[in-house]
């Protein structure tokens, strides 16, 4: 196993203080890995000064960094396997020395701040929630994501880490995503808005209305702002939108499917005519712009919250450009203490009325949490493999339940 | 109590298919109530010869109807009541004398065969379930909607109106769905895909995991095409798609959101510089034609399935077109006897495996069937009120469930 060993996370948080520890790299997630990978690293050291180290096959590595005259500027450690890009959860026990599960390895012994993969996000949140495990009193973790909105973008969460959640849990993301949101955003009290069906307080499913009841009633240092619908996902009227990780991956992919969609529609409207041609010609910059901000390439990508480290997850398909935004991004999220402020923002909640459930627990990624009785293993988006997960499909053939 | 008194189900049934009923459409319900519902209604019977009956205040209806030179030439009934925009479930029971109320009276009386209401969505749900009762063998209704592909549209259940659904009562969904489709896009074998989070059969949470496998696994008459994700709900490459109502509202607002949001981004950056506004005026009527068909204006409303007569529900800002078109639906929809169609459609769901909790079964609107038992009293998007409800909010107080 690895993490056996190397110093507790309390003395690698001390240090991390100290020093900003490098940026862990996974090399062979992503579609265009290792080559964009290593160029989109080259540049986030070269152009913004990001302390890195690359995980992955050496040699192939090294290659790449020589065709950037990058060659013993940045630090490699070698591993031999990657996650295939279809892997999923079943990925984090079946290879134990996988890229990303060194990565994980070297932010649990304080030699990285955080870790940035291009790989199956399926298996990189399977992986790091194996070995980074989650943190002290955080129930469940959660993938947030951007939406682009104007001026700043706004954050969703749970895009797709934990799909069956209880209100305890969306409280829980609700406070992971202040969290965020104060770093990424620079917002002081970042407004959490709830995704459900309806503005007023008594519209949703059973989750959503007792979680409701619970972000309105409690002090959890959460600034919360009511019921979201679908409609203002784009709105851009809150900060941070909380959701479970089934609606939250359903809403996302709606949008962006959506944005395609217009995009492809609008393309073949402006060229059905000669008059529309020519009039595309005159506004092809402007769209192009558009659509670059509204391109989920562009946007997209998410942070798993809620482990003992950060881990920024690229979009699959990610070029040099999307490497390099995340290597950034992961670098500002170490320098802003994210796992030191969530573990704050969590106690806030867990000091409020419903402390007994919180204390103590944590997600081990092994085990299900106390409070979450599903036993899913805690796997994203991938059916659980594992004793734990035994009970759930007899549970399931009950259908007249 | 309406209802009372007039002939049963099945005879009223049996005349229909004698000759066409007249559609019942409720003239107090929508932000342009009455004016563009009788508008909208004087279209459908002058252009289309749907028969219609105008439910509402008859003073006010026949003063809408002189500015049409119509009098006399569609009946009215006399409602006194409205429900108002804002109202959700309660109204069902507060308003026994509502204009919706009556035309759901009008419909199990045998005096007509649907109706078409663009009143508050909640109440209308409501006031249905309770004035209509679920058919025989359904669990819960489920509304569904069209969305906007190419070359047909695509069918999307449950838009709103079951928020909390078990595995089975998706697959009913998914019967509702294959009914539907049959008569709207005359598909005779339409395919039906679950909205969930990844395209292989494990993926989702436990309610869609469990539906797949359902589906997959049963002879239903349903042609089962798989998994579908938020990105596939514009592709058309399904004829239905199946959802709880929760993640479907959410998905479908999204997408409403999202389209709007594009659409008054291409606008501004239309107008950016002079170049685009010259190509703007050369794209008008093209981009006009895409927004119209994109619009959830133009092509919204839905269906509310499962209950014993068919209930159009248009959108509350519907202008003449929107309700002339929901009149001609509701009309085919009768003609095409999709409550038949549903009765059949579930029967066959039901002599599959699962026989033993659908057989007797029904939604009353009043109290949850056995087989689904949140007893949330049948609200769409609204708590309800009522003794049935009484035993969830401390179900759902247990926090360390």
């Amino acid at each position: 196993m690895t993490g056996k060993g190397g110093p507790s996370r309390p003395e690698a948080a001390r240090r991390a203080a100290v020093r900003p520890l490098p940026v862990a790299v996974d090399t062979m997630g992503g579609d265009h890995a290792p080559g964009e990978i290593v160029a989109g690293a080259v540049e986030a050291v070269r152009a913004h000064g990001v302390r890195l180290v690359l995980v992955g096959q050496a040699p192939g590595i090294r290659r790449e960094l020589e065709r950037h005259g990058f060659v013993g500027r940045i630090p490699i450690v070698h591993a031999d396997e990657a996650l295939d890009m279809d892997e999923g959860a079943l990925a984090s026990w079946r290879k134990p020395r996988s890229s990303v599960a060194i990565a994980c390895h070297l932010v649990r012994q304080g030699r990285a701040s955080a870790l940035v993969s291009a790989g199956s996000t399926a298996g990189v949140v399977a992986t790091s929630r194996l070995r980074l495990k989650g943190q002290q009193g955080v129930l469940r973790p959660a993938i947030a994501v951007t939406l682009p909105t104007r001026p700043r973008p706004t954050i969703l969460l749970d895009a797709g880490a934990t799909v069956d959640v209880k209100p305890e849990g969306l409280v829980q993301f609700a406070a992971l995503g202040t969290a965020y949101a104060r770093i990424l955003l620079e917002v002081e009290r970042p407004r959490v808005g709830l995704l459900t069906i309806g503005v007023e307080p008594g519209k949703g499913d059973k989750v959503a209305k007792r979680a409701h009841e619970l972000l309105a009633g409690g002090h959890h240092g959460v600034e919360f702002a009511g019921n979201v619908e679908g409609h203002d996902l784009l709105a851009g009227e809150v900060e941070v939108i909380v959701t479970d990780g089934f609606t939250g991956n359903v809403a996302l992919k709606t949008m962006e499917g959506t944005i395609r969609t217009a995009f492809t529609e609008i393309r073949a409207a402006m060229g059905a005519s000669p008059a529309a041609r020519m009039g595309a010609l005159l506004q092809r910059r402007r769209l192009q712009e558009l659509r670059d901000r509204l391109d989920p390439d562009s946007y997209g990508g998410g942070v798993l919250l809620g482990l003992n480290g950060t881990v920024v997850i690229a979009h699959g398909g990610s070029h040099a450009r999307a490497i390099t935004s995340a290597c950034e991004l992961a670098h500002r999220l170490a320098a802003g203490h994210i796992v030191e402020r969530i573990r704050e923002q969590v106690a806030a909640t867990r000091t409020s009325r419903f402390g007994r459930w919180t204390h103590g627990e944590r997600d081990t990624g092994e085990t299900p949490a106390l409070a979450d009785p599903p036993p899913d293993g805690g796997a994203a988006e991938e059916p659980s493999p594992g004793a734990a997960d035994g009970e759930a499909p007899s549970e399931q053939r009950r259908p007249g339940e």
